[in-house]
C-alpha cells in the first residue's frame, strides 16, 4: 500500500512503536499512586511533558503548562469551555471560515448558545483576510482562535503577525491556534507565535492515536474541561494514559531531530517534483493554495470535472490512499467548506488531497502519477 | 513485585496487550477514510462496540448506543453535560456522598453553576439511604448518578432496586451508573440495571488506560461533551483511538468469558481467606462494609492508630503495592472521603486498600500477610 495521507493520520514511528508498547506491558502503575510502579508512571508522564514543552519552546519553570488530552479536538473544546466560562452569553468569538470541525462546530455550539461568533473570510489563496480580523475585534472579544496550518491545503497562517497586531489593541484577547497540521511539518515557537493556547495532536506525527496536548501560557488561567480527580495539575481529570502520553514525547524528540536534520526539505522536494508533473499531465488542473506560503507536505488538487470521491476510490483499487477533503469530511457529499471558502470553480471543487510523511519516497510520487495518468 | 491495587488500575492482558500492538501498527488508517486501511479501522471499531454492547447485555440494534470515550472521567463528565444542558440553572441532581471525584466534583462545578445538589448518604457499612433518594427526588430532579460498586470498599449498590423505585414515581429521571468498578468483577446487564447511561472504563478490567465507553440507553437523547467531527456517530467527535478501541472490545469478551468460568468466585474465595487470617493476626482491626454486600476482590482495612499512608511506604518498600483511599487520593494526607461518610472512627480511617485481580494468587497473600504482621 502506498500511503499518502498523512494529513488524516499517521503510521506510527517504530520506535515511538516500541516505546509506546513496552510502557503498556510494564509501566502499567496509576500515576497517582504512592508505590514505585505508579512513582515511575508519573516520572514517565512529567519526563514527556518536558520533551513536549521543548518541542514547541515553551518554558515549564516560568509557568507555561502542557497538559495532556486525549486529543486536538478535546484540547479545542477544552480551550473554548475555559475561556468563554459559564456565563458565555454575549461574548465575541472569533474564528476563520476554513478552521477543522472541532473549533468551526465548537463556535457554532457557542453561537446556538448565546455568543456570537465572526468567521474571518479567506481569499481564493486561503490567505485569512487580516483586515477583516482586525476590524472584528471589540471589548466583548474573548478569544480569537485560528489555525496554525490548514489541514486541507496546507496553506500557513501568520500567526506571530496576527498576533503582534491584536495585542497591539486588544490586548486581553485570548488568542489560541490549533497547530495539528503544523507539527512536526514546520518549527513551532510559542514565544514567536505569542499565543494563550496552542494544541497539539500526536497521530498526526507518528504517535498513537488518541493522545493530544495543550499549551497554556504563563499567567493565563485555566478552568478544566474534564472535571474529576486531580491529574494533570488539577487541569485535566481521568487517569493518565501513560504509555500514549510516553509516546507523545518521544514522537515530538524525534519530530525535533527531524526538523533540525531537515527531513522536511526532503519531503517537501518530493512533493514540488510531484506538483510539477502533476501540472505537466493535467495542464487544466488546479493546485489549491499554490501561491500562497503553504507546508511542505500538502498537495489539493482540483482535476477539472473529475469527481474526487470517485477518483479516491478508483486508486484505492490501486493500492494507493489518498483523501477527498479532510478525512473528517470524506464521506460526506457535501463539496469542502475550505475549498468553497477560497471560491473554487465547481468544476475543480471535488478534488484530492495528497499529503506525504518522512515514510514517502520517489517510487510512491511514480506509482500515484501513473495510476492518476490512466484513470483521468 | 506483588501487585494489589487493581481497584486503581490493572495490568494489561497479555492477549488485549498483543491486539493493541498489532492494531497500533498495523491498522493506522483514520476510520473516516475511504480506502481500506481507513475502512477496516472502521470495522474494527464497529466489531469492538459490538462486543462492548454484548458485555453489557446492550442492544444496538433496537437503539442502545455505545460510544468509546477516552476515560470514564469523560464519560461521566459527558452525561452530566449532556442532561443539564446549557440551561441548567435551577436544575435538580442527585448523587452519593460516596461517589468517585469524576462525579462528586462535576456535581460540585453544577452547584457553583446555580443546580441543586443532594448527596445522599450511607450508613457505617457504606449502605445508601434509599429512603432519603427517594424523599430527595422532586420535578426539578434531572439525574441521579449513583456508582454501582464503591472504588474504596467494593460495597455494591442495588442499581436495579434503586432504579426500579425511581421510575415508579418519577418516570422521567435520568439514571446514570458509573460502574467502572463492577465491569469484570460482576456481570453488568443494563436491562436488569435500567438505566439511562451507564460509563465503563477500559483500564480497570486488563484494557489500556486511555479507553472508556458510554452507555446510552436507546430512545435517550444524547448531546455530544466533545465537539467537533461526525465520529462515533456525531456523539463524540475526535478521530478514533483504534488501538484503544480495539483492546476495550478484547478486555470486554476476556472479562465476559472470566464471568462465565466462575474466574471471581477463585478471586472471592482468595480475598475471603485474606480477610479470615487478617481478622485473626489483627483481631482490632475494621474491614470497611465487610456487613455489605461487596464486591469480591476489595479488601478496605484499617489496624488501630496505624496510618494507612505510612503503611504502604513500607509495604512498597517490600515489594507490594496496595493503596490508601483511591489512588485517586493517595497523595492527600486528609482521610478518606468515603470512609468519614461511613463514619468510620478515627484511629481507623487511615486505612489500606487491597484489591485482587486474576492476576493474583495464594503466595501473593502470604507474602502480604507476613509483611504487615512484620509491619504491624
Amino acid at each position: 500500500m502506498i500511503y499518502l495521507d498523512n494529513n488524516a493520520t499517521t503510521k506510527i514511528d517504530s520506535k515511538v512503536f516500541l516505546k509506546h508498547c513496552e510502557v503498556l506491558r510494564k509501566n502499567y502503575g496509576n500515576a497517582s499512586s504512592l508505590y514505585p510502579i505508579g512513582v515511575e508512571s508519573k516520572n514517565l508522564i512529567e519526563d514527556s511533558r518536558i520533551r513536549v514543552a521543548k518541542f514547541i519552546n515553551a518554558d515549564l519553570n516560568s509557568g507555561d503548562r502542557v497538559i495532556f488530552t486525549s486529543c486536538a479536538t478535546e484540547s479545542n473544546n477544552a480551550v473554548f469551555h475555559s475561556v468563554l466560562g459559564q456565563n458565555f452569553k454575549g461574548q465575541h468569538i472569533i474564528i476563520s471560515e476554513v478552521e477543522h470541525p472541532s473549533v468551526y462546530n465548537i463556535a457554532l455550539y457557542y453561537e446556538e448558545a448565546g455568543c456570537e461568533v465572526t468567521r474571518i473570510k479567506v481569499n481564493t489563496n486561503g490567505v485569512l483576510n487580516v483586515s477583516q480580523l482586525m476590524d472584528s475585534l471589540r471589548s466583548e472579544t474573548s478569544i480569537v482562535s485560528l489555525m496554525m496550518v490548514n489541514s486541507e491545503t496546507g496553506v500557513l497562517n501568520d500567526i506571530e503577525d496576527i498576533s503582534k497586531k491584536i495585542r497591539q489593541s486588544f490586548p486581553k484577547v485570548l488568542i489560541h491556534t490549533d497547530a495539528v497540521q503544523a507539527a512536526g511539518k514546520t518549527p513551532i515557537d510559542i514565544n514567536l507565535l505569542n499565543v494563550d493556547f496552542l494544541t497539539l495532536s500526536g497521530h498526526k506525527f507518528h504517535a498513537p492515536k488518541g493522545i493530544g496536548a495543550l499549551f497554556i501560557k504563563r499567567g493565563v488561567s485555566f478552568n478544566p474541561f474534564i472535571i474529576g480527580g486531580h491529574q494533570e495539575m488539577g487541569l485535566r481529570a481521568g487517569t493518565e494514559n501513560v504509555a500514549n502520553i510516553v509516546a507523545l514525547g518521544e514522537a515530538a524528540e524525534i519530530a525535533q531531530k527531524g526538523l533540525e536534520d531537515g527531513i522536511n526539505t526532503g519531503i517537501e522536494a518530493l512533493r514540488d517534483y510531484m506538483e510539477q508533473e502533476l501540472k505537466r499531465l493535467f495542464p487544466d488542473s488546479i493546485i489549491f493554495g499554490e501561491q500562497s506560503n503553504r507546508i511542505g507536505n500538502t498537495t489539493n488538487i482540483g482535476f477539472k470535472s473529475v469527481d474526487g470521491t470517485k477518483l479516491v476510490l478508483r486508486l484505492a483499487q490501486k493500492g494507493i490512499s489518498v483523501s477527498s477533503g479532510t478525512a473528517c469530511n470524506s464521506i460526506s457529499a457535501s463539496p469542502s467548506r475550505v475549498l468553497s471558502a477560497m471560491h473554487a470553480p465547481s468544476e475543480y471543487i471535488r478534488s484530492i488531497r495528497i499529503s506525504l510523511s518522512k515514510e514517502n519516497c520517489m517510487s510512491d510520487i511514480q506509482a500515484l502519477l501513473s495510476s492518476l495518468n490512466e484513470l483521468i
